[in-house]
């Protein structure tokens, strides 16, 4: 291939293989051409300049976190990773609000602002592994997400790269602003098809209260469901609600005990950072959990054992890995059909002989059905999953709740949005990547990538 | 003009008068052809196909209380009014939601999910006159915005109709997804540019505990400003933190008596609904405000008497119209920099001789700098309005903070967003209208639609 021109660029084939995939089991990877390392804007612009003129795809990559695909390698592109980028640029106190570079990772950023006093919410199960960048591109959500909303509530402003090397920048820094089309969020969520984020500026909070934590014990899974919608119809915003069943509590406790009695069916953990109002929140959250059949309630007056208690929750998906085969899906429902997501999960697990360890963002529907299994099983597993997506369309509810589309799910796309939101798709996306450049087969379909298939899997 | 095929159309000059214009000064009128008062999403089909079919300019309307010439007629065109779809179509309790058509007013649909115990917060100052589906197209703010957020943090999905008549539905009703590009965000705040919306699935809160409310009184406005920034710095929370200057107090008391001491340079009014909360985050307000040379603080424990003050902030508007000619703007600032807009205010209305009453959403730095004036002095009532625009921009804010760029501030949009910016809105726009027959002139520039000056002032 005509030469990079930009000096961070290597073409050493293991260093290639290792930088051409993330996290997601059952997607394609191609054969990249080269991997460019950015240090700097000018990296990235001189990157695409290059990679327009040429026709060649490129593939931006955070820490190569991602769940569904986002960030593999088609075949002849060129890996663009922001990883290097990693740099909190500023952190203004008095307006709550950070500017940082993509490659920031998740859980630096967070230490750095509540050196200040600050909070910044958003909390992958990957914070302290993703990057902002990462984040952005998949508008990724996480534990707080039933309180502070997802990582596009947090983008103010980013600066952008377009597909030819134009450099942009979109938002601003004031808390309100509608000049022109929010490109800020068209930007989010765009898994890196539209353009590459190497600014963002992030809102903050104020340190949050240390919150309480409550859990409580369910014998029957769906009833930790009904739990869910019963408290948050009343108006409740915890500052988390999350969700174990069995199988991912006893995947868990393979790392680490949680205590739980046996025979645990699932539980809920619920914190309030409402300072106070926290314990009136935590009581509530008693009483539906009680109405909902909870077989027993403890609401914890000590936050050190909430951390505890969080920090398990938080091993769920490393303790998944350590099964031969793991599948982690995604999908998000209504709160009212949480019981059903759960009972259907138990059903289909049940139909294709695998195990599905279910956790899950419950206060706001979002649930990680994971399926666990044999290497031999790996056809089961993928009609489970197949079966789990669906199941989660016809309860109202959405393919992907923060993973992204990927190349995981981008078949699926077409039946959850119709033909005329499809053409709108390859409209602003045929708008801003004319040339169809960056990171192909991503959201809109195209000649490049695959299907996602057990046949094509790699590792 | 080829017959419409809609059954509400009329041709009535009288009637196309009436519908021409919203209520933006110094923006120019075109002469419509039509109007259709749409009372179904076939209505708007049927009149989008025929305007693409016959390459006819087609304005959406809500209840045309927009204050940039966002629903101004251009001449030919065709006025689609929405406001006769006004059905609230469903609030379900238990999800928080609420799915309801374009024409519903604001409080009308504030006050019917307040009957269920839920609240709606985006509250422009227009909410009694306004209608939903103009806030999503302006991206309406509001007095509860500091602490809630604006109308797009609030809507889940869209019905919109594209320009050739296609239906598409974008968002969902879960509270997380990210199955696609995020095009709800991308409507909301395009001032019908892009298409028309036709159905609006809006968030829900439970009911707030009923506010607390703080006056602090200030011999300096500037003060105030300071006081702003001092007391969100530390970060709170207030559930309303607005401005008023002595211009406007004078203003609204010719309505209202509002029983502030003579002398009275500018108020802040603070809000806390944080229940338990509420009282200390009115003392730290009131701290703030005297740390920053308030002449005096008052906190409230009669809820009515905070009423009765927020009633005679929301007369501001009504109160500005009260005098021969006014332009009212809309800039954002971070709020550290308050104090130099609310200072900068005051050195251009002496510097052109125009009085300027100045209110705002301080929580927000969002401001409304209002040029009063007779009838002779348009022209410096003009130039002190962009002078106004252009503190904005220099103090790092942004030309409208939550009254969108319509006709009024077209011009501008292109010394606050860079070249890049503004060619990927016209990417944007060319790929989902791209006969430029949505609402042209708005937000991106074209051939229609005009300058707006005093030359060319209807009224």
């Amino acid at each position: 291939m005509t030469q990079l021109p930009v000096g961070a660029t290597t073409e050493d084939p293991d260093v290639l293989a290792a930088y051409a995939r993330d996290r997601a089991s059952f997607c394609p990877v191609g054969q990249p051409a080269a991997l460019v390392r950015a240090r700097s804007v000018d990296d990235v612009v001189e990157t695409l300049q290059w990679a327009y003129e040429n026709r060649v795809p490129v593939i931006p990559q955070g820490a190569r976190t991602g769940l569904s695909g986002g960030a593999n390698a088609v075949d002849g592109c060129v890996l663009l990773s922001l990883e290097k980028m990693d740099r909190i640029l500023e952190i203004d106190v008095e307006e709550q609000i950070a500017v940082v570079q993509p490659g920031v990772i998740n859980a630096r950023l967070a230490a750095a602002v509540a050196e200040k006093g600050l909070y910044y919410p958003p909390d992958p199960g990957s914070k302290d592994i993703s990057s902002i960048g990462g984040n952005v591109a998949t508008n990724a959500g996480g534990m707080c997400c039933v309180k502070y909303g997802v990582t596009g509530d947090f983008v103010r402003a980013l600066q952008v790269v377009l597909a030819d090397g134009r450099v942009t920048r979109t938002g601003r820094r004031t808390a309100k602003g509608v000049a022109g089309y929010d490109l800020t969020r068209l930007f989010v969520g765009s898994e890196g098809t539209l353009g590459v984020v190497t600014e963002v500026t992030v809102a903050l909070r104020s340190a949050a209260a240390r919150p309480l934590t409550a859990v409580a014990f369910f014998g029957d899974a769906a009833d930790a469901g009904r739990a869910v919608a019963h408290y948050l119809g009343q108006g409740f915003r915890p500052s988390v609600l999350e969700f174990m069943d069995a199988a991912s509590i006893k995947a868990i406790s393979k790392i680490k005990d949680l205590g739980f009695p046996p025979g645990t069916g699932a539980v809920l953990i619920a914190q309030s950072d409402a300072g106070n109002n926290a314990a009136e929140e935590l009581k509530a959250f008693e009483r539906s959990a009680r109405a909902c059949h909870a077989t027993d309630v403890v609401v914890g007056d000590d936050p050190a054992e909430g951390d505890l208690l969080m920090q398990g929750r938080r091993l769920a998906g490393q303790s998944f890995e350590e099964y031969p085969g793991s599948l982690i899906d995604d999908v998000c429902v209504p709160r009212g059909k949480l019981a059903e997501l759960i009972a259907g999960v138990e059903r289909i697990a049940a139909e294709h002989d695998v195990m599905i360890a279910c956790v899950g963002h419950a206060g706001d529907g979002n649930m990680h059905p994971t399926v666990l299994f044999d290497l031999d099983q790996a056809e089961q597993a993928q009609r489970a999953f197949d079966a789990v997506m669906r199941l989660g369309l016809d309860l109202g509810g959405t393919i992907t709740g923060e993973h992204g589309v990927g190349l995981l799910k981008r078949e699926w796309l077409a039946r959850e949005l119709d033909e005329a939101a499809l053409w709108a798709h390859h409209q602003v996306k045929q708008g801003l990547d004319p040339r169809g450049i960056l990171n192909p087969g991503r959201v809109v379909s195209s000649a490049s990538g695959g299907r996602a298939s057990p046949d094509r899997r790699s590792s």
